[in-house]
């Protein structure tokens, strides 16, 4: 499991005084990272090896500007060339967010989807929900 | 059905020179600005009365900076106190992405789910996808 | 002068119940597209010519949710390799905000400033205030 | 002088490669958060007493994606009811960028500017760039 502090800051708000909803793809995304240096170590775009597929997320809570938001991050599935990221965002100590990103292994020269490697799921399978048992 | 046009920007774009995934349910929220409507005529954020469960968007497409996007925007189902909308977004006249948002009528001041009125009902039907048959 | 005209989302205001500052930037930069066009006609990012030295934006009233922004965009200053971008915000009939963007003709590939051309030059003076006596 | 840690996202950067102009005004919002505190301890947005009157931010170098921007907080100047903040941005050692926003004490119930308490002038004073040599 990936953790990532995420302070709000005052333009996450919206007129209804919480997190704007949109704001949690993003901060999502920014969690990933530790997930992307899996695939490139040293995050130079020009080497990148992912598209997303599918994002979810399910709100369960508002949350408040004025206190850190923690995500974690898990893997809940390990497919042959792609895999679901499941994350959760908590704040005061609940959950107020839960998303799955569906993230595909992909060769941007040759257009195409490509299998995962063996160090790959080995890197991944680490971080799988089960091997997890606060998830 | 709402159509509505929007015309990425350079900041809409990320380091793989396509739009960031992020800016869907940003412009997916800005689309259901009419569906507002039915709920909140003017607008007025302190007369809001919805609130987002859930949302989901499919990448079918990378999509570029340069050329509009449309936003097709129709209700999916209806509940009693909920209702799904469904939205496409196509550029150079393919379906790029799709998202579901889930929304929840919402008594901000009591805190509790409250049921969709009869026009409520009706003038959402009206946007219903199988009564528009190009969707 | 080229207008463009923004409609607000639910996620641009903040927990003040107005359009948060940070994002005048962004509608501004959108509102730029016309001009970036004198340089890259088709918008083609591997082919851009041009960065971003300084912004400044004067905030003379609140912006709202539910009523569209429209953009004035104009050319204040015309140097030899750079030029200043004179932009406003108008909403319901009044002026909300005013911003300057300080823009330079670069050469990527080189990594150095490169002077504008006769071409550029003439287009933009298309644009400058004093043409525009509405300003 | 108040220090924050930004980790950039992937969504930060745009087509060029960069980190988007048009973050810096957000993270250097971000960043004022611990001076909001010294006007609202709790940062409630009911109890709001700042409004942002102008922002100016110079570019000096690209930022990128996959490394770490401290964001440096100053103050430079306090007036009878305004203060200007002097905020730059660091990335592998070098300054990337230098804003600064034009606050505003201000009453939003009466609406309208209120001058600042000798508290707050006080402790604005301790982050005036002079009392901090390295800046």
């Amino acid at each position: 499991m990936f953790t990532t502090n995420i302070t709000p800051a005052f333009l996450d708000t919206d007129g209804l005084g919480h997190i704007n909803n949109t704001k949690l793809p993003m901060w999502f995304e920014l969690a990933r990272n530790d997930l992307f240096r899996i695939f490139t170590p040293d995050l130079d775009m020009k080497k990148w090896e992912l598209i997303v597929a599918k994002i979810e997320v399910d709100f369960k809570g508002e949350m408040h500007f004025g206190f850190d938001v923690e995500i974690k991050t898990f893997i809940e599935k390990i497919g042959n060339s792609s895999f679901v990221v499941l994350q959760q965002a908590w704040q005061k100590g609940k959950l107020t967010a839960e998303g799955k990103t569906y993230m595909v292994h992909y060769d941007f020269a040759q257009k195409k989807t490509t299998p995962l490697t063996q160090r790959h799921k080995l890197e991944l399978a680490l971080h799988l929900v089960e091997e997890n048992t606060n998830a």
